[in-house]
C-alpha cells in the first residue's frame, strides 16, 4: 500500500514553481501576481487567506491582500471586482468564501473575469475544462489529478467511482479522469445520495474518490482488494480526549480500508495540502497565458 | 416495450411553442428571432439549415438566413458574428457546421455571444449547464432529456451507462442525467473507447445511452432484461438493395435489443427528430430570458 503524501507533493510543486519564477526573474519578467479579497473577520477565512499569501511570498509571487468591511454593500464589492478585473498588474485573484449573507455569492463569482479566476469557479472556466480547452481547474480536483499522475496510479481503462456530485469536487474530477491525458481515460461513475446499492458499485471500482462529507463512510467491506482510494472528506468530529476538542476525519475508515488498497490518501495530509499548491499553479498559468 | 417516438414528441413540442408564440403575439410582444449562418454550398448543410428556417416559420418565429461565400475570410466571418452579437432584434443564432477548412471553427464558436448561442456549443453555456444555472443545452442531449421526461422513463437512483464522451452528446447527457431534476438523479457511468469490459458494464445498466457512432454495436447479450435504450448513433451503411444506396443505422441492433428493453428509441425517428424542436425551444428561451 502506497500513501499518497499530499504534503510532500504539494512541497514539490511549490519548489518547481519557485524555480520557474526565479527563471522568469532572471529574464527580467514581471512576477506572477495574485490578489485575495477577504470580506469581514471570520477566523477560519483569515487563516486560509493568510496561508495563501504566505505561500505566494514563498514561491516569489507578488501578492495583495484586500480586506473589506463585513458590512460592505454588494454594489461596492462588485465595484472592487471591476477594479481587479481591469488591473493589468494582476494575473489572478480569489474572493475568499463564504461571503456575508447579505451578498449574493453567485453574482460575485460570475462578475470575476474568467481570465483571472484562478479558483476556477466561473462557469466559463468549468465549460472550458469540460470542452478540453485551457482552463483554470478548481484546486481540489486539480490537486487530485496531480497526486494520481505523480504517483502513477493506473487510470486508463480503469473503473473509477466518484461518490459526490458537487460543483467543485465530484463533478469536475469525474470529467477530468474521464478525459484523455495523464491520469485520465478512466471509465467514471458518479454516485450520490440517490444512488441505489452504492456498496455494489464501489466494490467493483479500481479507484474510489470519496467526496461526500460523511466521516468514515467508506468501510473495508465496500472496497475491492487493490483499489486506489482518494479521500476528499474533511469533517471535524467532536473528541473530548483531544486537546482541540475534535479530530479531523475523512470519508474513509482509513485503518481498515488502507489494508486492502493499493494507493490511499490520508486525512489530513492527503488531498487537503494540495489545494494551495494548485492555486499557485493556476496563478502561474494565468501569468504564462497573459504573456503568450 | 415502449418506443420513444421522437417524431411525435418533436411535433408536440413544436405545437406547444406555437401556442406560446401566439400568446406572445396577442400581448403585442416581438416574436422570437433566430438567424442561421451558412457558409458555402454544401448540400447536406443547405438541407439542415432550410429545415431549421422552415420550422421557425411553422411555429411563428422570425428567421433570417445569412448565406456567405465559401471563400469568406475568417476575419470577415468574425465581423459578421460581431454584427449578429450586437443585433438587438435577434434572440439567437447558429453557425451551421462544418465550416470550410481555412476557418478555425473553435475561434468562430468562441466568438458567439453565449447569450445568443442557441446551439449551446460555447463553453460558457456548457459551464452554466454543469453548474446548474440557466443555460442553452445542446439540442441532442436536451432532446434526450425531453424524451425521458415525457415518456416517464424512471431515472432517479437508476444506473445509466453512457457510451461515448463527446462534447456535444456523451459528456453533457451524462451530467444532465446525474443532476437533480426531471429525468435526473441517475447514477451515471461514462464509458468510451478505452473502457475495459464494456459489456459487463452495460449488462448492469438500467438505462443505456449509445453515442459511439458504430452501427449496431449494442447487441442483445450486452443488455439487461427491462433496460431503457437511447440510441444517438446515425450512420449511413452502404446497401445496394436500397434505392438511396444506403440505410441509416443506429448504434443499437434494434430488433434483438428491443425485445429485451422497457423503452427504446428507433433510428431513424428517435433522438434525431428532437434536435430541431430543441433548437426552437432554446430560441424561445433566449427570447424569454431577454424579456425578463
Amino acid at each position: 500500500m502506497i500513501r499518497l503524501d499530499g504534503k510532500q507533493t504539494s512541497n514539490e510543486i511549490k519548489e518547481e514553481i519557485k524555480v520557474t519564477v526565479s527563471e522568469m526573474k532572471a529574464r527580467g519578467e514581471r512576477m506572477p501576481h495574485l490578489a485575495a479579497v477577504l470580506v469581514g473577520n471570520d477566523g477560519a477565512s483569515l487563516t486560509y487567506v493568510g496561508s495563501k499569501v504566505r505561500s505566494c511570498e514563498y514561491v516569489g509571487f507578488d501578492s495583495t491582500l484586500i480586506r473589506l468591511e463585513e458590512d460592505i454593500t454588494e454594489d461596492a464589492l462588485l465595484a472592487q471586482i471591476d477594479t481587479l478585473n481591469k488591473d493589468e498588474s494582476l494575473d489572478g485573484y480569489i474572493v475568499q468564501l463564504p461571503l456575508p449573507k447579505h451578498i449574493d455569492e453567485e453574482k460575485i463569482l460570475l462578475a470575476i473575469d474568467p481570465k483571472k479566476d484562478v479558483d476556477g469557479f466561473h462557469p466559463a472556466n468549468f465549460g472550458r475544462m469540460a470542452l478540453e480547452l485551457d482552463a483554470f481547474i478548481p484546486a481540489t480536483p486539480f490537486g487530485i489529478m496531480q497526486l494520481l499522475e505523480r504517483y502513477k496510479v493506473p487510470t486508463s481503462g480503469k473503473h473509477c467511482v466518484v461518490v459526490g456530485r458537487s460543483h467543485i469536487v465530484g463533478r469536475p474530477i469525474s470529467i477530468l479522469m474521464s478525459q484523455k491525458g495523464p491520469a485520465g481515460n478512466a471509465t467514471v461513475t458518479v454516485a450520490h445520495s440517490r444512488t441505489e446499492n452504492l456498496a455494489e458499485l464501489t466494490r467493483q471500482a479500481d479507484i474510489i474518490v470519496m467526496a461526500l462529507g460523511i466521516p468514515e463512510y467508506l468501510t473495508a467491506d465496500m472496497v475491492k482488494e487493490g483499489a486506489a482510494i482518494i479521500d476528499v472528506g474533511i469533517t471535524r468530529v467532536p473528541n473530548e480526549s483531544h486537546p482541540k476538542g475534535y479530530v479531523i476525519k475523512g470519508d474513509v475508515a482509513f485503518d481498515e480500508v488502507a489494508q486492502k488498497s493499493s494507493f490511499i490518501t490520508p486525512v489530513p495530509g492527503g488531498v487537503g495540502p494540495m489545494t494551495i499548491a494548485m492555486l499557485l499553479k493556476n496563478t502561474l498559468l494565468a501569468r504564462q497565458w497573459n504573456l503568450s
